[in-house]
């Protein structure tokens, strides 16, 4: 059994503007593993925000895993991978190429 | 309909020494694309003129997409990917990576 | 004909506690290619150890390509990426890409 943390980043799901469905939808997938949801948060598109989430997620709520949705896509305001790379100890390009790879197919 | 620029990278094809045909045939092949081509020029391998280029593509002739051809291949002379990636506000790994299996497969 | 070095990185191993055989299976499998072995020695997972070795094999060893195998998976102590990144002149990316998407299929 590992601990999940699910990050939604969006500025108008953080406002309440618009429901973002997608963490629901990623709590829904990893209910057939055997992983328990210890942390759910919508945040918005800023970098230090993320960041702090990510940091809360890992040294306080000792999430194994983190699954994040969201951001804005590729613009000058896309900055959940600069946040999520400001945390890391330790970058596996794998993860990121298969989970890229699987997207395309 | 977007704006592209060729830009092809060759020693000997910026001195007239060798026509290099690589970017005719990127010309060719975007031509059933809803394109128009506003920008081609050939450059030696120099770091500087091939960042100075791109920056005119992207700044002056407000190219929409660069397509680059050339470069020497692997060797100390390979300088195309670093003076790229000196003009990116944003480098996107996934492209590049799909650009690298398509080539494999 | 071109020749290879082999690196086993292992603390075990290198302490003969353990016989690592992944570097003998690598000397079988590449036994195919017109190739020979003129390098082959297991060094513990130390940054500095590994660099140094590879160094060896380049600049003294005259090795064209080296094959390490080892180093301990996905943990602070992994350091054979950093250390192998040390001592690059130039990365290609898509080579590593490649061997992984070869791994993974």
């Amino acid at each position: 059994m590992f601990t999940v943390g699910i990050l939604t980043i969006s500025d108008k799901g953080s406002r309440g503007e618009r429901e973002d469905l997608s963490g629901q939808t990623i709590r829904e997938m990893i209910g057939k593993l055997p992983s328990r949801v210890v942390a759910f948060e919508v945040v918005p598109d800023e970098k230090e925000i993320i960041a702090r989430t990510l940091r809360d997620f890992t040294d306080h709520k000792k999430v194994d895993l983190i699954l994040t949705t969201g951001g804005t896509g590729v613009s000058p305001r896309d900055v959940t991978p600069e946040a999520t790379r400001q945390v890391l100890d330790l970058e596996v390009p794998g993860i990121a190429e298969a989970m890229r790879e699987e997207g395309r197919s």
